[in-house]
């Protein structure tokens, strides 16, 4: 099964473009791990918050996903950054809370890595949605 | 107040990585464009959503920063997605709905372009703070 | 139509103990207005979140329901507080940001009046869901 | 503490009208406890939205206030609702997961009682702000 999502992974041109790794992937919970550059800094030399959201929607999805199969997108999530992600990589962990027919509700604590050690600096809830349908434009 | 905008722009590493443009920044407002291109893709050829929460992310803090001076963090922010991304760019309309001293929450539109015609793909809504006192682990 | 949506408000027995009053129902919005009364204060003599929250909820509903129909549920929403609410009364007003197949992603402001001005005092973005088919114990 | 907790909540008028009751009051967290009755209800003969989302916003600030000190307000939350609310009673358990000097972000899950099983029926994430400084029209 990790097999299976590394792929899925390896298949999103930008999760390559950031350099994401997916450490876990289990039924109701995902792990995706993300080392840290320069180039994702902001202008104050922190990690940017959109890659920690970035970070969010895919182990979200990976977590939902999980559950529902590989047809699925984000419907919504939302995130509260509590700390600066600074250190050598961020690790985010999301599991299921909820599974539906054809959504769940998952959750996802990012955690900053300094020299080993692991500090919260972000958690999100959001919703993962079913798209076995034929794709149109129209989201649900 | 556009060329300071554009400055700061400049100085995120990571918007440099994304390609991300500020197209208006005035008091309570601020838009950003990020032309697409296959390396912002998912697995399914869609714009990553990754890539739509960045631009929420830092649309929704440039509007902030329009209002609270440039030291300001995306504290929180929700995203609903409506309609998968597509097309040759992304434009991210972000307005300030209210100002308090040390915070502002502001609201933020993204639209995918093809051919020139703007089709909603995405709504957000989310605090901005400022952290003018001296930068600290903690983020509020 | 109007008639209609104060039917389904009459026929919700906690509507009835909040006293709230549909103003506004049309194709793709909303309005419901609560009179302030000291029964629906916090301890600090404000109006009570919750107060505000329940609204949200129901007018964001209405509004979902104006273009999916009367067998809608609240999916999931975010609320922004931004002023304390006070005066005579509130009214909220929602609309419909996007509308699916199954679902609605609705926006709605609170305001408090007070001597018959209004006054923002809290933002939010929800989701309204369809529930077409039988019910289940599972929302989705 | 708990005798502290209480007495704040015997002093929220809405919700006396509620009927809630504080169970458990700790440093972090605290669990608060509805009795369901019919007067709770919307038109489906479940438990109303409204009901639940008040729930979340009162128990996302007790468990707030419960490191931040009594002085607080509920900034913002997201509420996921998972299952319909049936049964004798709801029980919320909020819990602090990051603490800051002037707030605090704090996830709250929701459970309906039937017959003494719980089951989830929502979850949520929030900020609780503290507001120590003298009261203003403005929020923070």
């Amino acid at each position: 099964m990790l097999d299976a999502g590394r792929s899925v992974l390896a298949a999103q041109a930008f999760s390559e473009l950031m350099g994401a790794e997916l450490e876990r992937f289990e039924p109701g919970s995902a792990d995706l791990r993300l080392p840290l550059r320069p180039q994702l800094r902001q202008q104050f030399g922190l990690t940017h918050g959109g890659v920690v959201s970035y970070l969010v929607d895919n182990t979200l999805t990976f977590a939902g996903g999980s559950v529902l199969g590989p047809e699925v997108l984000t419907a919504e999530f939302k995130v509260s950054y509590v700390a600066p992600a600074v250190g050598e990589a961020l690790i985010a962990r999301a599991t299921v809370v909820h599974q539906g027919r054809r959504q769940a509700v998952c959750r996802c604590d990012v955690f900053d890595v300094t020299e080993g050690v692991e500090a919260l600096c972000a958690t999100a809830l959001g919703t993962i949605r079913s798209v076995r349908e034929p794709a149109a434009r129209d989201a649900d």
